[in-house]
């Protein structure tokens, strides 16, 4: 036996600090549990060079450094939710489109089963279309949908198919969302053509821009927006752009802006809609670890996702 | 014939989704506009080693991402302005006297023909000295300026020559300008000397720090600017460095630091001066590509210009 | 004679613009002085991989581009402050313990011969733990501490020995630090473990998170940390560690994260505690040149001392 | 008319110093010619994360530093060959197998027309694969290969279909080659699966490791390499994936790794390969500017073609 | 279930491509093997900023890119070799002495119970010191080393203790190893102070500079340096600090410089020494991934250990 | 007096190990020395970008690293040679033919009161123009040049005056220079317009390619070179632009490119250099720390210098 020796991989441990890594359980199908976290790994389908892809595997990453402890609301989120890690949907590396069906009837079996909230680790914005399509198909609902994004997302589908532009687009179009039930925030000048802007208004889409954010509040804009979209329907679905956020938060974002959103307005935001009931599915896309500084992305990304866990471990805790 | 082949340096298009640069056209001087822009890539003058010249065209560069939809206004600026590109300002290697001497000419070419607002794309903030001196020699007025900076820009002249550091010592000690009609908004502590404070308030300067701002709001700032730069005057002119900005926003300018105004100010402050009409010259400075970190402080720079023709367009439009 | 030679590492110099480097002298036991500062290159005592112990010199390097006036208060911090520059404290190469124990004792010697405040340029946050000893060993006082931060920095001794994460346990547990006289500002969600949230406010330990700096405004939870570290107190020491800072400012700390103080808020709450007659210390820790970005996180580090040498210049001002 | 005005984008210009981009035309049908390039930007068919679509135009901005005189053989190139640019080939953004189907009748229509020297400017492997394709389609031809390569290229196809690591499996099972017809040189250990390595030897391929050519020299193997290949065939493709050369030179390929050809064996081979007149086709794949260091990869990629088009040259000055 | 789900972390598999981590199983005391792999990740004793610790982790992960075929030798180590890896020696975040402990222990238990080859994975050259000592202690045996270094490592231990700079002052002087048996290649100009030139050459130990191994080619100086350092021990003992390479090859070494080996010679030593029976343990030092650039030093490292086991799969093959 | 402290900047020390710079003096017009070095740092002459100015601080900066002892020749430079730095020639911030003027006075300042061998630490390549003039103005002297480069840098001075392109323009079109007496090293293909080609190969100039080197060697070239330098001359000067070594070997050269020299070749070609008594000044050029890796580039730089410093001893030593 050879002495002193621990596992390839090991990092200094503090007996008293547990963290999200160690709380966060691998997913099995007989198991209960109270929120599932599934990878999307996908990324070739966005227009400028993303590896998004990383992501999904650089949040949990962060997972070994953050711990479940939310000191505002003094609540172990380790006492009061079962998380359970399901793993990512295997991509195929060359057919784009299998890759999308892939993702859809992952998101289909799983609410053919459960009923938890899901959390989808994107991947590029894309995911967000299969997975709404998975959601709508399995459970025949109704879903509204809050869309934090810097872009509307509902780009043409002739000009370069399902990308990470199309996937509103893909469910306005076919009719899977109805326009009425969404609501986009953080829209911002000179990113979104105007084509685009008239093609929400008249879907009946909820638009509130970042600069309305600025000077109006989160506050009221979050409620106005949860109220749309939990009106008539089955279900919220909250799909977080990372590029929402201002550039200087988010540095790793493929298509970083000024102007954008505060990153304790998104931290906020999400503990806000974690809490609520109705929200079923949340997503989080659009932040490359490959070009990121210091893993300063990825750190908000994993930050955005436990604010939402917080939220849901409040309804427990409510 | 060969098939399927495009030009060099395409990229993804979309074909509902124009571009800045698809909008702004060549100058031609026999035909009308709106509005004028010109690069002046000089930063050879600077203190720091900059490459603030690839400013202009980086600028360019990235109006191939953006397109002219203000969402906030619901307006396209294509739709209201013509706006053109006269090109750079030929630059010598080696003989910095010529380089200024040659802004200087061709701002004063501009204003012996046109009268449209002119958008100056530095370069380092020596440029604003030539560029103010050849809108006084061409047009014999009188102006105001609204200078944003962290810096006063009244280095004597002795020590170096006509730097990024003088140039409103070569306008105010020549009576280029008069201090009365000049603003600084700003500017911060450590970064400038007693003595060049002093020079600036003995001839007349009004200073409003980083802090104020912070506290006070840009709103009345602005206001109170305006009707300063304006009071007595042929007109006014907006030098923009960029480094007024806190360097959370702008990590590519010469001299970054902490304490300076936020982006949301700088895109609402060149907008609202954008709209005024007595708002004849507007010119950015001092961010280098070089040392920036994935074209974020570019990508603020060409917003700034955008929100300046925001404004002028909805002089237009209103 | 060769013509026209000055000395390396020369920059350019504008004789009306003097530097902090030019201010600041070297220490000389027998000459008076307002302010000391000594730097504390040790970092080999952090759970990251740190390279704090460039930070010294960093700041120092800086001080030859800032310099002394403060605008906002018309204060030119060379007439008011006489400054002095002790060096660093020699570290061990392998030795950790005694490099801690150095710490300690160059505190305490200062303190035997001076009443000056003392400005410790750290270094990672357990010099913190060494410095206090020093000063409550050479005083026999009982001192108050203000310790911004994302983290409590208890965590128990067992684990690790002395490292960046326990001083504050160092100091409680040793009884050398009673609790109620400390407040611990700036603790973010996620990063701490709850058995450490639980430890120091059993210790009678005052928190205050970022999130509650963000919705009740800075100046009121300074008013109250003062009250509690001077009440009962000889004398009050400011701790801090630059990760309090929202990462967008402090991209170079070794563990940035989103959701923390804005550099206004550091700057102005340096600048208030060095007006207060009482603190006597101030340690600035756990920033890291080599992860740095263009210098922006020793810049930050550079403004903050700056600030509270502002303050105590107020205090001789006042 | 402003004064002084040149376009946007220039450069510093040498009157006596024409570039390589001065001398390269545009490609039109009718106009003679005696080597043409032409793009193929895809390499979202690459198993690791690949920017190497954008390889065509970094080339392309690089000619703009390069000129046409070859002082080695004291040759002005652009003297003694007709050089045009194809342009792009246009991928599709989320259909990866129309991009290799567009490919492939783009280098066939090419041959139906044309009977010029054509180099391709990939891109990933993947494009080899389509190419040859292509080219023995529109030809019917019999062509000999000469692969300069780190890796066989021929792993199978279920796994992920045709992506950089099959272009030689999807040409040797379909008999588009014939492994008697082919030379693989610059293998590398640990990098290449036993089972391909028989795959190749079985097929009748010639495999030369690095380790190889480093003992026994370039020369002879390229002088045998060229008899294999010309042998009993209709012409020879050169295809250059420039991970062959040791990491050290081209710090940008996707697939970096000590022990490969040095830079000059690759200049000289090349030069050596594009004096044959039976070699009609060569490519140049898999470097990545997005991953590089100061264009260090960029540059040389630019020299191994300018080495093959003065191999040409040579031709035609022989 | 969740339909097509993988595991995190996964990456694309090639069914026909098997890795080296798919090769290397995990030690267990019990099982046979012929080489075992130790991990040894410390680095807080080097002089300089270092985090050579990530190594032993780094060479692991780069073992899930490179498979166990030789196509020099057509050799598949996996068939020859049974190769474990032991997992890392546990370091004490702040106690070093206690460290090089640990690794004296570590190694001594496993040569009290093993007799296969030996690989530490470094860490800095101070585990070097450590891991002799306890393998002499262990096996009471004499020991030739045979060390790759630009540097003698042999400075005073009064300065600061056993650090990166003092492995082979530690060894000579406490008698540990003979300088005879002791051979240096790798040397270079202006890095070595000449007291520690005069010390190895009157302790007995040869030396040859990297400047002779130009010129007189690395394989008779191997043969002489085996030769001398397996006449009369029970053992030879190679160590590899990577700064022995040319800075072109090694850019993440923290000492990195000019006029080193090349990497061919490396890795053509390291498989003939690996040949050798006498060798029974070989580490690898110094080189930060911290400091890389696209792991390029690191992939070295993987190719010198490889290359080793290619040696020892010699010496079964034989 | 406070404990245990030592300056600033202090780094550290072992006491048998000097360094470079403890071993080179300030330089002072009435003490004697063998060598002496001066500094130019003026590179906005630069036809690229470039920050060649901070070259000379770099090389003194890495002399703190670098020691005296050559352990190839057994020789403590320290005992053979007085090396003096008289620091650097002080350039003005915006008139640049005052800069060249400078560096002319402080050359033939030198060369009326020394004798010795000096020095240049550019800077870029226009310092050897005003160097050369200098040398000659002071000494009416025949001097003969060895010019180490990838380019002949004998542009026209029309286009933009006199740049880092034009000192030999300069040097042979006004007579300072004959070309019978100038060597050129290194030239390589496409980056060297057939023009100057032309020009130099009428001037007399004998121009070696570094594809003539790799093929015949240096040493044979060395000998020509240093015969043809010194006939019917009163003197040798050598000029070092680095760009002259392959890119793999100076990643922050202005202009790196493939298929240069390597870097044994570069300090065996110095040191040679360094050894012959008619050699008088050296220059090394065009080296940019701020586009380095790690210092890769000023330790070549620091490396060339050492080398030239090593030859000058073997004089003294011979
Ligand atoms: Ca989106
Ligand atoms: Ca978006
Ligand atoms: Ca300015
Ligand atoms: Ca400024
Ligand atoms: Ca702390
Ligand atoms: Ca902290
Ligand atoms: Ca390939
Ligand atoms: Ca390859
Ligand atoms: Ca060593
Ligand atoms: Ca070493
Ligand atoms: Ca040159
Ligand atoms: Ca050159």
């Amino acid at each position: 036996m050879i002495s002193h020796v621990e596992r390839p991989n090991s990092r200094f441990r503090d007996h008293l600090d547990p963290k999200v890594s160690d709380w966060i359980a691998p997913y099995h199908p007989d198991e209960p549990f109270d929120v599932a976290m599934l990878g999307v790994p996908l990324s070739k389908t966005s227009i400028s060079h993303s590896a998004a892809f990383r992501l999904p595997d650089a949040i949990r990453g962060s997972f070994q450094s953050y711990g479940p402890y939310n000191m505002n609301h003094n609540l172990d989120l380790s006492e009061k939710l079962r998380v359970v890690d399901a793993g990512n949907v295997q991509m195929h590396l060359t057919d784009l489109a299998l890759c999308h069906q892939r993702i859809e009837e992952a998101v289909a079996s799983y609410w053919q089963v459960h009923d938890a909230p899901l959390i989808l680790l994107g991947g590029d914005h894309s995911v967000t279309g299969a997975a709404v399509l998975g959601l709508t198909q399995a459970t025949k609902g109704t879903y509204g949908v809050i869309h934090f994004d810097a872009h509307h997302d509902v780009r043409n589908l002739e000009d370069g198919g399902r990308s990470n532009g199309t996937p509103f687009r893909t469910l306005l179009s076919s009719g899977a969302l109805l326009g009425k039930h969404v609501v986009q925030i953080g829209l911002r000048d000179y990113v979104n053509a105007k084509a685009y802007y008239e093609y929400v208004v008249e879907a009946g889409v909820t638009v509130v821009t970042a600069r309305q954010v600025l000077h109006q509040g989160l506050e009221g804009v979050l409620d106005e927006a949860y109220r749309i979209a939990s009106k008539d329907t089955d279900g919220v679905y909250v799909s977080f752009d990372m590029d929402v956020l201002d550039q200087c938060y988010v540095p790793g974002v493929p298509a970083p802006g000024p102007g954008g959103l505060t990153v304790f307005e998104a931290l906020e935001a999400l503990e806000w809609l974690g809490a609520k009931k109705n929200v079923q599915m949340m997503d989080i896309v659009c932040a490359d670890p490959a070009q990121d500084f210091r893993d300063l992305t990825t750190r908000v990304a994993a930050n955005v996702v436990l604010s939402f866990l917080t939220g849901v471990a409040l309804r427990h805790a409510g």
